[in-house]
């Protein structure tokens, strides 16, 4: 049984989701995240002719903003909860591992082989248990279905209204804390993220609500070809060096981007690395691949963001570090 | 000629440096430099029982708190000036070429030959000139000396009362960031840093304001030495991975030091690399060796910080990154 197919849990909205859901999201869970900061660049706005604001959600708990959405769904489950479990390939389990040790849950793992170790160790790190398995999908299924053969209770990565909410809340904040933006770009994986930000930009008035640009590494480009094919495309082979951005989208998820999206742009794995790499001399930020690839998109069509009040998120910061300067040392 | 050595500005303040001279550097630069943010780590919080305050001047334009001193000694200059110059191992070099550029001013900066390329790139980057030295003491200061004796006026990286006031601002902001610091931990090299931020402490009444702990790296102690034996050592041969730091104290920097500090802590090259990747992997924060010494002093001695609001520097982010995920691309 995969994640995404699971029963919903008993207290997901029925209704369709909307920027209610956002808020209420919010109110749940503002006391457990951080409300993470924005940065700015004044050299690149210069670049670029346009306002960057960059927001930091790699310094989110756990290293992502897929503790909002964890976090969320935790907050709805009740005493009868034996355990929660998933499968992940690193920041949804290590956000899961958190948020349920805050409720005294135990939180189970199913990990592909060859994971970024830094999200192995941070699922331990936050007492959850690792369960590794082969690195293909089925056996990530697999795994999971045991546990849920066993009563534990499954949470999908993105294909969930509490995810979907949870992750909205970015968007919520971001609009907060930067006013007037003209659009917001997100990286897309498995949609979770950039469907609760077209959520979260539906509370404001439709002629002061912002664009929401999606981007895609081209080697995991299905939701573009989904929506060029207008039905969600399930023959994926991802292959980008951004491991968070390895999964097909989600099936709410791409109804919800099918039906608001502005615009999606793909982007090339060296644009990618280049990204990350002006990130790091430049902003002194560590962001994973998949936290540079929105970045990517606005550096590789400048044209569409000129002159325009661009917020930028930077979705997560876990990556394996070389270690030089050790033997520098 | 040495920089330190050089006729004084002649606004120079004649009176002793104080705090008014901070404030006074504070309203000449405030517009120029970054009002650089505060980021804390609630897991570090928990492990050390105490409530640190990162003070993010790597965030600094040009990547370190250098700016503040280049822009304050340079906003003192008038249209006699025919250009600037200094000698640098990096940081207040690429800080001083910027200044100077928006002033419209043209800037030399003598530079060791093994010097961070990050670093040197900068210089550049700024529209300063780069002159190669040999790396040592002698050539920084025979090389600088030719720039003074052709007329260009000499900006000393910290023996300057511009440019520990400048320096200063650092811990005015941090102080009007967070209330009721008990300490503020700093690096010193050639302390315009922490005899700055010990003039910006003393506005406040003395019974609030907080210690000041300075921290060297144990290959380049010759403060902590100094302190020891009443009397500033000259007999310095720094050996450190923190090329920041590899500076002796200056004679004004080391008056201010000795009469008000109120502890030095030393640290193992090993420590600073630990606090350095805790930085990287934890707070996600590019820092520079140098930057990350404060926060090896307080992990060295986390007793004499328990329970306490203790403001940390990090002072910098310019360094050479590897780039293994291009390979990984």
């Amino acid at each position: 049984m995969s994640a995404d197919k699971a029963p919903r849990h008993p207290t997901a909205p029925t209704t369709a989701l909307s920027y209610d859901h956002v808020v209420d999201a919010h109110q749940r869970i503002a006391s457990m995240i951080e409300q993470t900061p924005i940065l700015t660049a004044p050299a690149l706005d210069e670049a670029l002719s346009a306002s960057i604001f960059f927001k930091c959600e790699h310094l989110q708990k756990t290293g992502s903003f897929k503790f909002r959405g964890a976090s969320h769904a935790v907050s709805h489950l009740d005493e009868h909860c034996p355990g929660v479990a998933t499968h992940s390939s690193g920041n949804h389990g290590a956000a899961l591992a958190l948020a349920a040790q805050r409720m005294g849950i135990p939180a189970r793992v199913v990990m592909p082989q060859g994971a970024i170790q830094a999200k192995v160790d941070a699922v331990g790190r936050h007492g959850g248990v690792v369960e590794h398995c082969a690195p293909n999908q089925h056996a990530r299924e697999a795994g999971l279905a045991r546990w849920v053969a066993a009563g534990w209770w499954p949470i999908p990565p993105y294909d969930h209204p509490h995810i979907i909410a949870g992750q909205g809340t970015l968007g919520l904040e971001l609009m907060r804390q930067v006013d007037a933006l003209d659009v917001i770009v997100s990286p897309i994986g498995g949609g979770g993220l950039i469907s609760g930000i077209i959520l979260a930009a539906q509370g404001l008035p439709v002629n002061q609500r912002p664009r929401i640009v999606g981007v895609e590494p081209s080697g995991a480009d299905d939701t573009y070809r989904s929506i060029q094919a207008r039905r969600r495309i399930s023959d994926h082979q991802p292959d980008t060096i951004a491991d968070g951005l390895r999964a097909l989208v989600g099936e709410l998820n791409f109804e919800i981007i099918q039906r608001h999206i502005d615009d999606v742009i793909c982007v090339s794995e060296a644009s990618i690395v280049s990204a990350m790499t002006w990130l790091w001399e430049d902003l002194k930020q560590v962001i994973e691949p998949s936290g540079a690839v929105a970045l990517a998109g606005v550096l590789k069509h400048p044209e569409r963001f000129a002159g325009q009040r661009v917020g930028v998120v930077l979705s997560g910061g876990n990556l394996d570090l070389p270690s030089p300067l050790i033997d520098a040392a």
